[in-house]
């Protein structure tokens, strides 16, 4: 495969050069001063895109996962008792992953296309007087349906329950591409990681983290050691990790951050919205539908797509990959070969979105699916060339 | 501007990651066996591409039209007469060329859109019995005009009038993405580039040199030094080099030849053929001209497009730019502002040609030319599914 | 500082062109068949540096650290007894994850400069009659003390005493550098990681794990998720990840092993063992002493060196990267400001290893310790132009 | 042999980090602005290295040879006179390119070891009262000797002559390393190239040209296209190129001056003087002799050092190759097997350079020089610790 096609899966994303420049440092001394120049600034401005000024930022050499472990095992103790809503793949791992841990997992299933059900929530958690809940852990956005929830709402039914839980929210796929406001929607505790909005390779779990869950730290009784947020913390004030660091990671996460302020936060989240409406409107052009139940749910680093039944998501898939040499995400768990994904997150531009609108419409043609070739390509040109102004062209 | 947009000017071309890998080789001390090892393999691979059993393969550090000087210097003496047609930027610059280093050129000046005139090349050189013209040259592909040129037709043309004349070729934009038939079509100096076919960075000129050419070095007068072909011949002959070589373009080289072998030269020209004909689809939809008058002028490295009087071309190239970040190129000397063209060659894909097409048509909307957006991506996407067989995938 | 001059802390240690270019791998979709065909045989190349045939290799992209977490809670439950020797930093944080992972954690205390004691080991395992002794943990080579143990010694001792715990040995810092023999040791877990002996960035812990550990995987109890053994290797069957991927790594080990087995593993080991005794002949000129208390204890791939009780050996290594930018490992624990490092492993040359022991006296005599220039260096010089014949020179 | 021992030709040199990623930029369009902003800074940054403030910068893809060819050819016409000193194998060459390109060359035959002779300049320019000695050549640093030549004392010899014949200078390996003055001293072409103190990659003569230089371009009549000062100007004017740019050379360009100018010229002057004063001392040391007959022409790039008669220094050179994995510089022309050479220019720090010490003491205590190992090294390590006030530590 050509390594100058671009991918659609939704992360990891294609690194842009400045980030394989970043991440090509040599190996250097992490206990000396310039790691340790380099990686305090790292932390504090990784809280401007976490959109936290009393959080602090927290990251471990591990993937998404990781970093909900180590979420989990932080701030709750063996047979705690959270609150989840299961609308796909991402947070139905999310729920094993409680299960697994030895957490009382309640759990509210959803139509996987449905976002976070607040109103559900505030129910459930005006019910638990007695506070058994201990956490809410909600997905901002769901890899597997395209699905962005509203976390602002659950915050708002958390409050207007009264209830103390901690809410925690799963932004590996949405943070550095969407609107995140950590401070402002009363997140507890937000999990990303490096491969998707920090366009770097993956290998770091990336979490925000509120006074109130550093708090309950010393009462959780979850084991853990590798994910402990008070070794990592107590490493981190003098500069230090309290193992290896993952220097090219943090030294690309240096950069990352010089491009995403560089372009601004706010024209980064235009981007992705723009890129985003175009694949939208092609969608709309082949005359599908997306996973996403309605607008307000639209991620815009993701689109999931449904296929009709008698045709096979899977099939569309490889045969883009093996055709083109172009891959795009499968239908995951009770979406696989019922829909498709479209990665549109990370160092993207609208000119490398519409060679995946045209590969995507040759594979479908390939395969005798209905398609005029061209028509989602037409719609999506349309919208880009009129919405140029909306965004800023540095993407990368 | 982002590095992930594919470049559509025709060379330098975009380069693949395995010859940006290649040529990141550290200094490495180039009188030493590792140099000479990789070094003598590059010359002797090289030949398979010009298509040369008997010739020699010289290099330079510079760029094509540095090859074209040595081409000159190395068999001409002040004085000598030399055939060449003008018909477009290239071969002008080469005439020019001539002038300056005090040859007594005879051009033919050919309407821009047309080949090589193998009809007027044997009237003139039948009409030269004295045999005072010592070289014809030649452009195998203009790559102002997007013409490819017959050589075959030449060296006919040259051989029905028994004349012992030389035959020089430009093929730097044509070398390793087209058919070149050096001892076949009687080439005795073939001048090329490293960053064109074989997707390097622009630094070395390549040239093949037939037997023939080789016997009259010794009697040519032209000064020349840095240039001088037996200067290097000789260091060659022991691996090594009259001066500090280009360390990286060499080893970029050696993997450029791997990539093209790999892949199979007829693989390679099969599916430049493909994504040039899908560009030509393009056009046709758009109800545009190609410069080159006739197809089986072609080429299928560069496609050379009238727009209507109304229209300026440099106006669209600049708007593709500034507002998409994407680099077509320009029309050059008297077709500037007449026409634009579109580079297809090196290490792309249809899937990237597509990103370009797409990109052409938002910026003639944008200019208000009257385009149906999609129209020429539809067309190219339906030319390009249907002819996958015809190439293989493994482009880069 | 420059990012040329080599380092000298034992790991991370100085990457090799090779690698650092298999590195820059540009993202591709982990589900598809090239990361497949590339995986799948990395995990099988790696059961040779292991020295095992029946176990299997299992990765997490973490630290050292986490694959020690890994070790223990894929094999162990709460309350479980397992018997650790601390004769180190390193081990001592071995220790300390056992009690926060909840075992019941009995210590051997040994001189920090002794290896693990086999014989006490013996006598413990033989009065444990009811076997509550679930594992014996070992650290091959001691990282913060220069010392390798006889893992083959404790081997016997668990043997002698007819003792059913499993062995796991901590190999971080020897693996690919020393000779490790898994099977036949009866190695239970090794747990190595990519950024000593394979030379790669920090973020792959990479274990060997025996089919008697592999037997007890299902009842174990303690907590697990990120680190879950039946995930990875169910994900791995079929050439996947149950998470995202650490790509570029991967491709990185992939091209390590390559290297490794280029040299030949028993060429890797012999140019360890003497680049080692170089240095130990340096110490020996400058009259200081090991912290390892007898030559089979050695470590080929870091020198611990005692400085008198007058002088601060932080002031030393401090000194040496402010004056020279040149890095050396610190005294940890309670070594700390006693002892100094000489990290001596991976990509490493007998003239790198001589600029490191120039520097190191430079910054010696700085400081006022009496020392005469050269004399560490000549008697390095002395053993590695005399010992030339026995070792490869094609160490990258 | 391994990327990471430092390589001792005197250029091409190690290529620090931060100009290897520079010159990994992508292809972008030469005609577009990005280019253009990129190269416009470079002329005039480059202007500040050369000292000079009303000259011109010039560049060529070619190498230092080209670069003298250009020197040549835009300001000289067939039969003009020239008069060059002999004193090492580059001032043959240059000697032998004004041959070649129908110069009368006047030339001086000094003692290889001494540098140019301004006295003998001064009489020769005095006799010659019709003034038909067109330019005066004279290399700065003669890279085969390592001798540095007094320009200013050339210049007062050409004005005590009262004669106009225009200065060249070849300063290939002393530029951006030695201090050079191109305005105070009246050069009027000085030459060099990427590789040397640019610390780049092969593939760029770089020109500091005066505005007297400029005033014969247009009646020199020697024959020049590709090398040819007036289209090279005309398109720099617009921050273009007359051919395709070498790219990749350009943006290092960019970065070494960066690199140079943080540092600050003077300090990497100092840095130089101390890196060979360390070399210079161990080569008393060693009871050796460098070819430079008197400290003053003492070159602060390479040093050149004579072998007793009875000793081969190509022995010597190939066994520090074959034995040991490092590259030092042969004895070129009438020195070859008579003297070895040390380059230790460009991104080069104490540290690496005692490595190369070391290096060369093994390798002659293997061919069994009766040299004390070590002794070298300590003399260099002697003043490198004391001089380390001397100059800055921030070399790469």
């Amino acid at each position: 495969m050509s390594d100058q096609n671009p991918i659609f899966i939704p992360g990891p994303t294609n690194i842009p050069d400045r980030l394989r420049l970043a991440m090509q440092v040599q190996t250097r001394d992490h206990r000396a001063p310039d790691f340790v120049e380099t990686f305090a600034p790292v932390l504090e401005g990784t809280k401007k895109v976490f959109g936290t000024r009393d959080g602090r930022v927290i990251t471990f050499p591990a993937s998404g996962t990781g970093g909900w472990e180590a979420a989990v095992t932080n701030t709750l103790s063996p047979g705690d008792k959270v609150l989840v809503a299961r609308y796909g793949m991402f947070s139905h791992r999310w729920i094993d992953l409680c299960q697994r841990q030895g957490l009382d997992v309640q759990v509210v299933d959803c139509a996987w296309g449905d976002g976070a059900p607040a109103d559900q929530f505030e129910s459930i958690l005006s019910a638990d007087t007695h506070h058994n809940i201990k956490a809410v852990l909600v997905a901002h956005n769901e890899t597997a349906t395209g699905v962005k929830s509203d976390i602002d709402a659950v915050r708002k039914a958390v409050d207007a329950a009264s209830h103390p839980a901690l809410m925690f929210v799963d932004c590996v796929s949405s943070l550095a591409s969407m609107e995140f406001r950590m401070d402002e929607w009363g997140v507890d505790i937000a999990v990303s990681g490096s491969q998707k909005g920090f366009m770097l390779a993956t290998g770091m779990a990336i979490l925000g983290v509120s006074q109130k869950a550093l708090a309950v730290m010393d009462s959780a009784k979850l084991p853990r050691t590798f994910f402990d947020f008070r070794d990592m913390m107590n490493a981190n004030a003098s500069g230090g990790f309290p193992y290896t660091p993952p220097l090219q990671l943090i030294y690309g996460m240096n950069e990352s951050l010089n491009m995403l302020f560089e372009e601004g936060l706010d024209n980064v989240y235009a981007r992705h919205f723009r890129l985003a409406e175009g694949v939208r409107r092609a969608i709309s052009a082949w005359e599908l539908s997306l996973v996403a139940t309605s607008p307000e749910l639209y991620s815009d680093t993701v689109s999931a797509i449904y296929v009709p039944d008698w045709f096979d998501s899977n099939a569309l898939t490889d045969h883009a990959f093996n055709a083109y040499g172009v891959s795009f995400g499968i239908g995951l768990g009770q979406m696989n070969g019922k829909a498709f994904r479209i990665g549109h997150l990370g160092s993207l531009t609208d000119v490398m979105v519409l060679s995946g609108l045209a590969t995507i419409e040759m594979a479908m043609a390939d395969l005798e699916y209905p398609i005029t070739l061209g028509s989602g390509v037409a719609a999506a040109q349309d919208y880009y060339r009129k919405s140029q102004g909306t965004a800023l062209k540095t993407a990368a």
